[in-house]
Order: C-alpha cells, then structure tokens, then sequence
C-alpha cells in the first residue's frame, strides 16, 4: 500500500519504519525541509516533502502533528486525497477531533496509540514502538466499515493491542490516568516550594527520595503538554480534579478527626486497587 | 564498643551487619524468639535475646522498633541501662518521640535513617543499606554533647550523609516530600476508581501506563505505614495538605478560566523546581 504519515515526530517516524518493513510505500510530509531530509536519511519514510501534494497516491494518511494542527491540517489536505482515502490520527484527545473531522470524512477513524516515550522528534523514532501498547481507536456511527477495517489490520500489523471505544469515553479515562496525574503531581511540587521556612526547604530538598521522585515525576514534564491536555480535553479533566479533590478531602478529614481506622481502610482499599492499573 | 540494637528488623538488623564488620559487639534485642534466633543465624548480630537485661553492658542503643513502641520499649529499658549509655531511635518522625524521651535521657539523641525500601523484616537487612543515604540527627539543647558525638561517629562508619535539625523542622521536611506524597498518591487512585461508567473504568486500567504507575505508586503502599504517618506526623501533615489544597485549587482555576499561559507558567515552575529535590 501507499500510506502517507503527515507529521514526522516520534510517532509518525516510528509508524514509517514499521510500515516500510512489511513492505509498504511511506510517503512522509514535515513542515520542515531538515525533518524531511532526517527521516528519508534514517530510513523511516520512502519519500518526503514539504508539499502535501505528495499524498495524492495514498491509500491511508496517519496524521501524526502535535494536536494543535490536526484538524486544520486536515482540512488543508482534503484537497489532496481521494474519497476513499483512508484518514486516521494519533491525537491523544479525541472528541474534539472526531467531532470536527468525522462530519468531513467518512473514511476518518480516530485513533490514539499509547506509546509516548519522553523523548521526541524523527531522531527518537524507532522500530517496534507500538508493540504490546494499548491503540484506541474511536470510530463512530459514521465511519465507513472499510475505513475502520484497513487502519485495524495496519494497527495490529504493528503488534499493538486495539481497544475501541467512544471518543468522550476516551478521553474520560485518559483524564483519569493521563491527565489527572500531572496536575496532581505538578500541584505536589508547588506545595512544597511554598514552604516559607528555608532551613526545611533545604532539608525536604536533601530528604527527597523515591517516594517523592516517582510521585512528581509527571508534574516536572513537558509544560506545553501539559497545558495541551488541559486546553483539549478540559471538561473531562475539571471533572476529574472536582471528584480527586473530594477523595483527598475525606482523607484529610479522617485525619483531621483521627479516625485511623476509616484511614487505614482507604488506603487499603487504594491498596487494593492499584494492580488492576498497573499490572 | 558494646553496642545494642532493640528491633530486628530491616534497619535493627542492616545497622547489626554494618556495625559487627566495624568490630563492634552488637547484641540484639527482639519480641520473637524466632527473630531472635534468625538474626544471630544471619550475622546481624552476636548475641539476641527477649529479655532486655542484655542491654546493661552497652554504651550505644539504637531503638529499631516500629514508631509506636519506641517511647513504651525507652521507658522498660532504661531501668537497664547506666546513666552514660548513649540512645537513639530511627523512627520516621521526630518531635513526638524527642518530647517524650529526652527529658528522661540526656544521652538521648533523635535519629532518622532515610534508608527505607519496601521489603521489611530482618530478612531484607543487609549490609551497607546506609551508604550515601540521609540520615538526620535531631538532639536538643538538653542532649550532652558527647553523645550526640558517639552516635555522628557511628553514623559517619555506616557511610551516610549526616544532617542536624530541630525535631519539627525535621517533621515538617518529611511531611512533604514522604507523608504528603502518599496521601496525594491514594486520593489519585480513589479518585479514578470513582468512575461509574464501568467501559471507561475498565480502559483507564488497560490505558495506565508510566505516569499513572508513578504517580500512584506510594498511594499504593502500606496502609499502616500510610496511617503511622498521619498519626505521628498528623499537624505537619495537615498544614501540607491545606497548602497542597490550595495549589491543585489554582490550577483547577487557571483551568477553568482558561488561562493557558498561566497554566504554562505554573508547570513551568514546577518542573524547574522538581531538580533541587531529586538530582
């Protein structure tokens, strides 16, 4: 098959040395001529170019732009494609981008595989990415049966394990586990540089230890991504950090009233629950 | 020297191995016969016994029993012990126990050894735990001198690094970045398990990767640990929950009121603050 990847980062140039092994024709477009360049020097894409024209002989596009420019690039390269050309994305919020693209394209399937490492960029990319990751793909009553069924055999070509479900349930759960998390644990480390005292400061600075490296670890990320988060799956994640405010409330309340009892069988029963996530 | 340790567990006994290389005479005191027995099998120390009498000829001991029994276990020794014996403890919080026992002892002197993994028990002791590891000290005005100079000599032999600070401040320092972590960490997990849309629950727990397993890891951890904390530590504690309330608060406003640039500004903050506490 032809397939195009518009976007050559991380995920795309990754896609494009998965895709190229099994034998298909990549044709890679970047917004910027060295990217085009990296990517046919490393081997990730057959072709690239600046010009989406060069997409006309696709069969399949992944869009794999930072989320930003999905919807607006897509709307640049309809001109381009045929009808049947097959459209999918890897944006990791996906109402929003269903929403403005299923009505264009009924050959659109949005997808988002989870498989960001913290690195980025063509020069990241590498073979077998995908393999053992969850892929989310959120079709809807839309979508042309043909269109879901090509980028399911390309997404299990990869060795990826599918879920579908719908965009809002989606984007739910990533708020849950994805989104959530970084502003609990960018919200941790502002708590503590706000204590005033600094001989404690310092001395919390110096005690600091796993427990306290792995829980801010994704508070210290990449802020750009993480205001992308908020900015495009915003009313899930509000919901998530109004009930995450109420559960530490309780917590803190038991405290409050020692009621070590309570206590000790909530975080049993987080205990409990965490493998479920994890394992 | 004659050096006691009461408590084999994980640190009682990594602290007998330590100790016993240097040449020191280590006897051990414990509540189990079998411990008992275990640690003189093991090497951890020379001799053991239920019956604290073994304690009279030494001129150190280390208390390594669980935080609640320290102060009890103080009170049955020192009938014991001759006036000179120098004491130390290695529970995780400070004010409370040097409250309770330094008027008793001014041979006393606080300790705390950030030495914790996860295994627990005289089994998981073993040599050289404390090399490169904090190990805070905490005598008061009260405590003599030569004192708290026998337990800094020790503590520099097992090759931690050593730090000095009040009791509270050394109590305030944790509550941040080891109490406060964990409370943040199991309110996340209660949080996610709240969800009542039973698909988007069950593709949280497939999707959760690396950043849901760290930020959730400590939230996840022993309960009694968890509960120990908050009761030993519980004013402390609270004072970092109210401000950590009022971080997560701003950022669910700027969210809100979508000011991205302000939201980009806070984790910016974040993330350049996180290096001062885990490099």
């Amino acid at each position: 098959m032809n397939i195009g990847i518009l976007g050559l980062g991380l995920i795309g140039g990754s896609l494009g040395f998965d895709l190229r092994s099994q034998g298909h024709h990549v044709l890679g477009v970047s917004r910027r001529e060295s990217t085009c360049q990296k990517a046919v020097a490393l081997g990730s894409v057959d072709q690239a170019s600046l010009d989406m024209s060069l997409l006309a002989t696709t069969e399949v596009v992944f869009i794999c732009t930072p989320i930003a420019l999905i919807v607006p690039q897509f709307e640049q390269m309809i001109a381009y494609l045929s009808p049947t050309t097959v459209v999918t994305d890897v944006g990791s919020v996906k109402a929003p981008i269903v929403k403005a693209i299923s009505p264009l394209w009924d050959h659109f399937v949005g997808g988002h595989p989870m498989a960001g490492i913290t690195d980025s960029g063509i020069e990241a990319a590498h073979r077998h990415l995908f393999v053992g990751k969850p892929y989310v793909l959120t079709p809807d009553a839309t979508t042309a049966t043909a269109a879901i069924n090509v980028v399911e055999e390309i997404v299990r070509s990869l060795g990826a394990n599918i879920y579908h479900c719908q965009p809002e349930q989606h984007d739910r759960a990533v708020s849950w586990i994805s989104h959530l998390p970084v502003m609990v644990s960018s919200s941790l480390i502002a708590a503590c540089i706000s204590e005033t005292d600094p001989d404690v400061l310092q001395l919390a600075q110096k005690l600091a230890s796993s427990g306290f490296r792995d829980t801010s670890r994704v508070g210290g990320g990449n802020p750009e991504l993480g205001v992308m988060m908020a900015q495009y799956n915003r009313q899930a994640l509000l919901r998530s950090l109004q009930q995450y405010r109420h559960n530490l409330d309780e917590l803190t309340n038991l405290i409050e009233q020692e009621k070590w009892t309570d206590l000790e069988e909530k975080l049993t029963a987080t205990g409990k629950a965490r493998p479920d996530f994890v394992e």
